[in-house]
């Protein structure tokens, strides 16, 4: 009998064929382009002692084990392209508690990010962590890849509130790690350690996650330029000025002119536009009336070619709407988007964005860069038609690794919120020599020595 | 021969005897109680190939090495109390670079935290972290234990700024770790995992920090209260407020009394005080004298006997001064001063002041707690003179055990920011299980397969 075939009847015979789940196809691919990777078996627990037993069985067995929150991640983190089980964390989805005096809520790893922020709002309190997926992500799969979003900018990324996680190990140990205080320096800092290790060392049952009090303003201000350049120059003003934007959103002359042309744009931008810039101010009330216009007069002495600030909700919420209809414009105009994660200093962002147009332009591809400027981030789309011509796909390749070597080239980083999955590992070498890469091996083999948890995943 | 007498031989012909410290008695101690443990060497590298070369000495010799910063630590983290050699690393102190446009520095680790933070200030940037002893503690040092200080309420502890470091491992492995990005998800987050690890993974021979725009303003905020009970009160309300205090620090009954009694004052707070609060909001100057108002109206709603505000650099060092002369009035009254120091979830922060006041009257002691109530860390102090009685020192025994106890059962940590070093590794096991402690000592057998970096440390 196969491995997988076993496990099956093991699982049915100690847990009830009720966590099994039939649609396997449906597990087959992320939010990516990778797949489909269609598992041998889903499991779908409904608590910790079965996500023990599960991993206890695939040990004994030696099946991989992919642990899966919402399946929103872009670089295959949760795909069993290893065969194996797909352990579906989206039925633990309670919110355990929420301690309004301590600022801090328990989770289960399949509650919604939106739901937890929503919840937490309704009791004057901020869960600020926002990727562009909240009402689809999950918070298991955010602390997982540790991801970002546009408030990273002022809040940080998801590991900034991650106080304590309950596990279970690769070796079936259930632990509790971290603490609900917000400082702790007992022992090695394993919370720190697995937010972002993509279900490779662990599986989360639980997470204490750190709230904030809720803002009670904001303001939105969306910038045109002529183009990146001046962009970039206002985003290192605004960073300097000692504002401390809640987030700082930049997109390039293909993403300006691209809305411009759709006609969908709920805010007038001037149609020379070859650069936007969002960037939001929370907090207090008082003053921040003040800092918006400041940020203004910011983006004027850098070049602005207009200037919409915004502090009724309405108007804020039009503002982002182009930020937020980005994506679904680019999708539209080109048939295919490979979409990259880059991140430099934040000093170098300029650079960053010319690298990721040049790359494109030497392999006849059109790109549009945006993202979290404030944090020195973009995604780099390269954007064509698969059917344009036999060697596209190949030029794309070359592109994404030009992109990668100028970033590497520029201090950065092949991956601001992704993750590496099975996507970028192959591009690991370039930022990590071999010892670093041994080291987290090693690390790997303590946590999981049989290594059954999301086999060959981050490293080549 | 023995060991450290080859080991003596092998620096001075491989390294140069101008390496070596003579003075051995002046690393035996450190800011704590513990000691003297005098090393059997003390080596004091310049460069990172010099520290390279003592640890694969110490490895082929099988010497304990002691890393050691400035020597400010209180939990004997820096003691060679298994003899063999301490890496005084005060001789590596160069600031290597502050870059300006990318918000960042890069330092050795033997650089002052003053000193860094003053280099950065002339140039309008800001290293926010903020150890009391950050006059004469080293980075390096920070890093090591993950250090706090007043300002870690709004702006996070050491660990929130260390983007990259350059260490040795313990086997001899010389690493770039992190990235010089603001975000970066590619592979496990060995930074996070180094910084709070006191030396017994890895040696830093370098660290990229995060920097900010310097605030343009501040102010300060004093108020004092009937008991703990309201000042915690107070603590609640300010955090859930929105303001964002740079800092919130709390002292307790006896400070308050014994600062009045001193007549040391520089400013008037009344003499049935019984609970004192700073509060610091700092940043843009729009709003800001709003807000310290706003600040002062929350604490008079909690209580307040009085409530002083101040915006002056005078005035507000006179408002600090209060606070910094606590440590050395308390030392004035008491022979001696056994400091803990605790966390807790900030809402069970009264309760912490009210459970190391009980475990301190119950063994006839006297205690005076202050510290970071911002982020529910405060140092528990048992103040006593140890000719008093016989039986005195096991009685600080017993009280701080019960201390550490309360701690926990409140949801808390032994350590919010000094760390484990000797000191408090007895009590690693009230926090944490066997199979935590496990998979933490196979992690540094990953980092120091020969155990030779700060054996013992941290765990029981």
């Amino acid at each position: 009998m196969l491995a997988i075939d076993a496990l099956r009847e093991r699982v049915i015979s100690e847990l009830g064929g009720d966590l099994l789940v039939d649609d396997h196809a449906a597990y087959a691919r992320d939010d990516g382009a990778l797949g489909p990777f269609p598992p041998g078996l889903v499991v779908r627990p409904r608590e910790a002692r079965e996500v023990r037993a599960i991993v206890d069985l695939c040990r004994a067995l030696r099946v991989p084990l992919s642990p899966r929150g919402a399946g929103t991640g872009t670089v295959g983190g949760c795909l069993a392209d290893h065969g194996g089980l797909v352990l579906d964390l989206a039925g633990m989805d309670r919110i355990l508690e929420i301690d309004e005096r301590s600022l801090l809520a328990t989770v289960e790893p399949g509650v919604i990010t939106a739901r937890l922020q929503a919840a937490v709002e309704a009791r004057g309190l901020f869960y600020p962590p926002d990727p562009a997926s909240l009402k689809k992500c999950s918070l298991g799969g955010n602390v997982a890849t540790n991801a970002g979003g546009p408030r990273a900018c002022k809040y940080g990324v998801t590991g900034a509130f991650v106080l304590g996680l309950e596990v279970v190990s690769g070796a079936g140990e259930a632990m509790t790690l971290g603490h609900r205080s917000i400082k702790g320096v007992t022992g090695y800092n394993l919370v720190g350690l697995l937010v972002g290790s993509e279900g490779t060392l662990a599986v989360s049952t639980a997470c204490t996650l750190r709230l904030l009090p809720r803002p009670s303003a904001a303001f939105t201000l969306l910038a045109s330029f002529e183009g990146e350049l001046a962009a970039c120059d206002a985003v290192q003003r605004c960073l300097l000025s000692g504002l401390q934007p809640a987030a700082l959103e930049l997109a390039d002359r293909t993403c300006a002119k691209v809305l411009v042309e759709s006609g969908e744009l709920a805010v007038p931008v001037p149609s020379d536009a070859r650069a936007l810039l969002w960037l939001e101010l929370d907090g207090d009330e008082a003053g921040l009336d003040a800092a918006i216009r400041r940020a203004g007069a910011i983006c004027r002495e850098a070049g602005a070619l207009a200037v919409e600030l915004a502090g009724d909700a309405d108007t804020r919420d039009r503002l982002w709407e182009v930020r937020r209809a980005l994506s679904h414009t680019l999708r539209a105009r080109w048939p295919k988007k490979v979409s990259e994660d880059v991140a430099v200093p934040i000093g170098r962002l300029a650079e960053l964005a010319e690298a990721a147009r040049a790359s494109g332009e030497r392999h006849r591809l059109d790109t549009a860069s945006f993202g979290h400027a404030g944090d020195g981030n973009l995604h780099v789309n390269f954007l064509y038609d698969p059917a344009s011509a036999a060697d596209v796909e190949a030029r794309v390749e070359r592109a994404v690794a030009e992109l990668f070597e100028a970033t590497v080239a520029l201090g950065g980083t092949l991956s601001g919120e992704h993750g590496i999955g099975i996507a970028k590992r192959p591009y690991m070498p370039l930022e990590q020599p071999n010892e670093v890469r041994a080291l987290q091996l090693a690390l790997k083999r303590s946590w999981d020595p049989a290594g059954i948890l999301n086999p060959g995943k981050i490293f080549p």
